[in-house]
């Protein structure tokens, strides 16, 4: 649940890695980070809070240099951690060397057990400074050892590392995570998505592959497949559904087309339909609810709007304000509810405590009958590849049966998109669907004493206040 | 355009103002301000910034008292003068009075020069200090006072005082800006919007009447009609077409309902419509796109995307990104647009410089033709009520025909709602046009020098720094 | 207990204003303000905290003009009310005019409640306002209804008034406070006292008299006397003994050989002196204990040493330190007081808690004997001319005999200066010696009705909060 | 130029810690951090700025654990690269540890490189975070680790490390930095200057010897000789003459008796002295310049007075006065000079600059004779123990004879004490001469090259940046 931006030979390298960072800010608010390479050395800034907050103009211009590696970090819980904040920043034997990434290890704990008997130390608790280790221990040059170290990793990564020579980019065999590559004039660009690269002023070249690792070095752009026969991609679907921006492509489909495609599958499976209104929970289920209108053939309704002023910096409001949150967030429109059978269209739902209040809120509003409309299958695992999802124990599909979920949620009625339909949206098997199936494709050896209930401590540990290590 | 908010007799005044306050956002974002009365003393703090903001938990708790008054202050040009943030607070013969203000007088300068020539000091340059002095001057008791200084002025108010002993909320004669009461238990609370009531957990009762002015005391609310017979009421018709929020109901009418009315009526003007879809600026053409579409029978589509991480906190993004606000702030959607012959849908145009902007991003996402609908008529005057409109240079409808304007744009065809379909779609003629006809409702002695051509010093001094009196 | 700048005809009139005030720090630290005039527009900034925090570099460049008024201003109890921050800044029939006041006023509270009787408003609880509007109420020119509205005022002042084309300088006619004219080439230049004078690279010319009217235009000083006879100066002589910087001259005396000059009068009243050595507190007891050590033969010793880090910055340290603030900022050298007899040397004692800390404190280090010398007679009356003393009943000295004082401290023995020491020291009689004889030069109106225990309610209430009115 | 802390088994570790921070804040204003364990796990806090500034009332609560370390450092050249702030915080296989450390390495880098040529990653520029790659590379128990590690290690240390379980305290074989060991109730404590241990309410035991290990575990405290036979004590004459605070013992010695002894020597060494008055620099020559005096029978005078209001917090100042800095801080009386032949006593010199601007502000206030007195020998060599002395070429005495340094300053004498001198009054031979004398008691090896010149490169560099590794 992060966003990572590179550029290389830019004269204005981190201008325009800030300006990318800005299109990602959705996949990352906590903190929010920019290193450039400049004669030889590495420096930059990582700081708490939203992309604007971070880089005041005066800190921006002083990160100078021709490449750029930067970062989004996703606001986990309690963490105002700065120490873990990214990109990453070491000094090795290959030289200084900085880090961003975006997914989640799965044996990163396992490897650091080994690598602290061997003497190393960690100063943070991510699992990316693994990754830094094992390169430090392999002869370079630096791609190589890149590489090396990549191949003693499971799990989901797209990275981006800089040097003071090189920008190297890499995708895990299996593509959980997006990246993308394109240019700016002649200068080489990544990106997790294509609005970022379109953001900077860039154009969309290609994604970068699946086991795909790609050299910028002095102008030119060179393609490693450092990982033999790769396994058939599992990319994580659900950057479609609800992650990713409606105006990036992800794995080559059109986002904001994917989501009109899954309302229209939904509609299909829940034919034929008597509602007055479709409603969409803003913002991520508006696509749905246009491709569910058009083609169930009832009234498409803004019937509840979002406020843009919540929860969108980093001063934290009123406690008053926080006990409400989701009331802030988005209000009913009474005119447009009072008295209406709606279909409320939602793109998941992972603990049903936010939908129930919205329900609620509805309700309140004078609707008459709420039948909710998923475009997801229910979530029945936790993602350990990089969404940010809890426990098992709290996913409200993994407790009960889809009508205890339903009563909890308050609704007439509450269906779910198949897996077929999910599938047939989609147009590919190529995708990961561990959250609706409980299929990991991989290893998760950190957290298999966890299955399948996950234990919290069995990952590095969260700090709980601003630097601490357990 | 600013908001205000009052409450009386409740045991967290302040805290509900603040909630009242926040769904009143979008109508001011500069700064913002709650004074309460406790025990005699009337005490509070005014802030630049969001509510978020310039409220921290710590400051808003105390805040203490039965009765509160709010106001957000919409940003003007280089203002961060805290020093005229409201609501303003004085002491006079009456005991302490606080007064929060939402709309611009008329004749204010004309009557602080007046008052200055008797030996009255100013320390702000909002207009609002004007009607404290008048106040100041006549016998109580507070309402009577109120209502004396009330009628030497000219021009739009909706306006709340507070007393240590009472609350009092007032609309002129002819209405012009927005103000409701409602209940919140057996409080009285006030506000200029009904999402506001609504976000304090109250209940909506009705709006104060234009030339109504009522009194809390001791848990009595008085309704007087101090102004004798009243003209027919002028209300801002821009409130419905873009300011107010969609989810309020407006002057009796749900703002949202009026927006789909209004692209209906545009529809039925333009008919018949031949076009692919139907796309709206977000977020205010969302709604009038959607009634476009309907009768329209043109396919709707989400095809340009809003950030919501651009322009909503108070520390100012780096220079590089201000350079380039419009792109950051929407971003089209290619899949959807590419090759298509679209009709853009938004509320009005004020300089022509945002929608020339956005049409150019769309014609580089590769649209094939705009015809751009415009939900209102040509802007060819300058507002004196209260909404910040340049002056009648800058508005390109005033400069040339809409031939002009439509190239200046760069768009295939521009239509705009006639005048009739404006009626229609409000249902009713007691609202003002004047900036649509230059029929200005009332004598405007401040600017009556100024016109045609409105001059900016004609108006009590905007400061250029944070503190300045020219 | 503030300070005062005032200059004219220079090019950076408010960066010398800044070193000014910077010199004038120890006479004020809760806020401070600059305003300039620039073409025919007085503009500037008033804030909370030290002037160094107030006055970061990018506001200070933007307060442009060639004349200027500033002010800090001392930290009242529970006060950060900006509104009260000066110079205050009106706009008035005279056009806009700024005022910086050191004193207090004791008839404001009589005339603003005349003056709101008559229509006038308040936007502060500072008795300068009161001044303000005296002035609007007569007749040009502003040097002539400076002078009337003077004659008006009883009390303790220093003025500085800034209007676009003048600099007014005034004092009262009694001389309580001070305030000395320099030149800047030939620049004038006004400040409180002559250190700040040398600050902004000035020499220092005469003091403006008791009872002077200095009016600065087109670059010529004029020196009026509007008040008539004159009484007998009664100069604040706590300005001599604690307040005013040791590298001043006030009221034409040096400070720093004043204070050398107490210690040496009251070694002469406590001859024959037995101790082994002379111990200051610091840094005001400096002076005085070399000048005791001197006459006495005893010798002198730092035996109390001050941090350098309590107390100067605005952001409050953590609770853990504000319970013990004398040990933070004190602390003795054990070696240098273990087993000895010490005179204890402090410029005066006013509750005496802080005393009886610092003799604890002294105690533990292993003093053996500690006869306290005070260099000023027992204070026993409250201040009405701008020394922040408390109220009578919490005058240690007033509430019992020295020796009740001695046991309280818990000192061996406990001397003061006497009043004919006091006046030998400062060779004249034109000092105010209220403070210690309870005989009030002038009429203090506002607080009679609080004789001889000063009522906090009969003044303009400071603010509790940071805005407020009662 | 630090200061360290150490406390264990009490219930407010923190808060104590804190206090003692506060004491040693001369140590360094850069940062400041307190690292506390607590169930198992270190946490706490870094930030730049002073402690008060560092450490807010919430923050220090939530540092909770019955032990802790901490840490002030010194502003270093540019510097506000906060990802250097100590206590340094590592997880390792002996679990997390964390260090605080005063003093400097001189074989840092080459250890740095050895490391990295094993695998080794680095996050910070600091020297010691070489110490912890070392121990981690150990067998426990971690104190055999950590002796093992600074067996390895040349230079100057006093250090604190941090365990879940343990507070282990060293100094090193030749005892360049002092450390001492107090007890608060039955806790332990440490602290650099004994001024903090009194100031944590605690009662000085002993120092720690040169050489010695002592480990708190389980409320016992144990003392190793890790080293074998350790070389005749180094410790740091600069403590004694400038650094330390003069209410605190060092090296066994008062350092404010020392101070006296110093002036006392210098009067001796230039009797017979002709002079009106003796002026210290405050506040450090204060003491030499009272022992001067003593001697010497010549009047003591506080001729210039330091500012307590600049330089002292975190917020820089407007760049008019950081262009005079010297001029603020310092302010002379002319009416204690002028026309006075002056010995003017300071502790030492460097470069030159500042006493040259001290020497023309006296002359300007109208001395008659400058007669310059410094308390130690020529300051010939830079130091690699720890003192922030610059390079080589920019010592002024180190440029030319001591004539061309008298002429530089712009005075009528310039005296040095002799190096017997400063021997008489410390008492005792084992101290550290190195910048007097340029004879280093130790290998320096990362700085060899650099000999006699000094280059800035060869250490671990600076971060110009915020973060940055070259």
């Amino acid at each position: 649940m992060c966003g990572i931006i590179g550029i290389a030979d830019h004269q204005h390298a981190a201008q325009k890695a800030y300006l990318g960072l800005f299109a990602l800010q959705h996949r990352g608010q906590e903190a929010a980070g920019i290193i450039a390479a400049d004669r030889g050395r590495l420096a930059g800034r990582t700081a708490l809070g939203l992309v604007a907050e971070a880089f005041p103009d005066r800190v921006l211009r002083e990160i100078r240099g021709r490449a750029a590696v930067a970062h989004v970090r996703y606001a986990t819980a309690g963490g105002s951690d700065l120490v873990n904040a990214q990109p990453l920043l070491f000094e090795t034997v290959h030289g200084p060397i900085a880090i961003a990434h975006n997914g989640t290890l799965t044996n990163a704990l396992h490897l650091r057990r080994k690598l602290e008997s061997q003497g190393a130390i960690f100063r943070t608790s991510a699992d990316s400074e693994v990754i830094v280790h094992l390169i430090a221990r392999l002869p370079g040059p630096i791609e190589g050892a890149i590489a090396g170290a990549l191949k003693q990793i499971d799990g989901a990564y797209s990275l981006i590392f800089l040097t003071p020579g090189k920008l190297i980019a890499v995708r895990d065999p299996r593509g959980f995570r997006p990246l993308c590559v394109g240019r700016l004039g002649r200068a080489p660009v990544f990106a997790s998505e294509t609005n970022a690269i379109h953001q900077m002023g860039a154009r969309f070249v290609r994604e970068v592959e699946p086991g795909e690792l790609v050299v910028v070095h002095d102008g030119r752009l060179r393609s490693l497949k450092p990982f033999g026969p790769l396994p058939a991609p599992t990319q994580c679907v659900f950057e479609e559904i609800y992650f990713a921006r409606p105006d990036s492509r992800v794995f080559g489909l059109s986002v904001q087309a994917t989501r009109r495609a899954l309302g229209r599958e939904l509609a299909r499976e829940m034919a034929p339909v008597k509602a007055d209104v479709v409603v969409p929970v803003p913002d991520s289920g508006v696509p749905a609810a246009l491709g569910f209108s058009r083609e169930s053939g009832v009234d498409f309704e803004m019937g509840i709007v979002r406020s843009h002023y919540i929860g969108r910096t980093f001063i934290q409001p009123a406690q008053v304000l926080r006990d409400n949150s989701v009331n802030l967030k988005l209000s009913p429109i009474p005119e447009a509810l009072r008295g209406k059978r709606i279909i409320l269209i939602d793109d998941s739902i992972v603990r049903g405590t936010t939908s129930r209040r919205i329900c609620r809120m509805l309700r309140r509003a004078g609707v008459a009958e709420i039948h909710m409309a998923i475009c997801s299958p229910p979530i029945v695992s936790s993602c350990y590849y990089g969404i940010d999802t809890p426990r098992r124990e709290e996913l409200i599909a993994a407790r009960g049966p889809v009508e205890a979920t339903r009563r909890f949620i308050g609704v007439d009625s509450l269906t779910y998109l198949s897996t077929e339909g999910l599938l047939r949206a989609v147009g590919s098997r190529d995708f990961c669907l561990a959250c609706f199936t409980g299929r990991y494709p991989t290893r998760i050896m950190d957290f298999e004493a966890a299955l399948p209930s996950r234990v919290k401590t069995a990952r590095p540990a969260a700090a709980k206040s601003p630097m601490g290590v357990a």
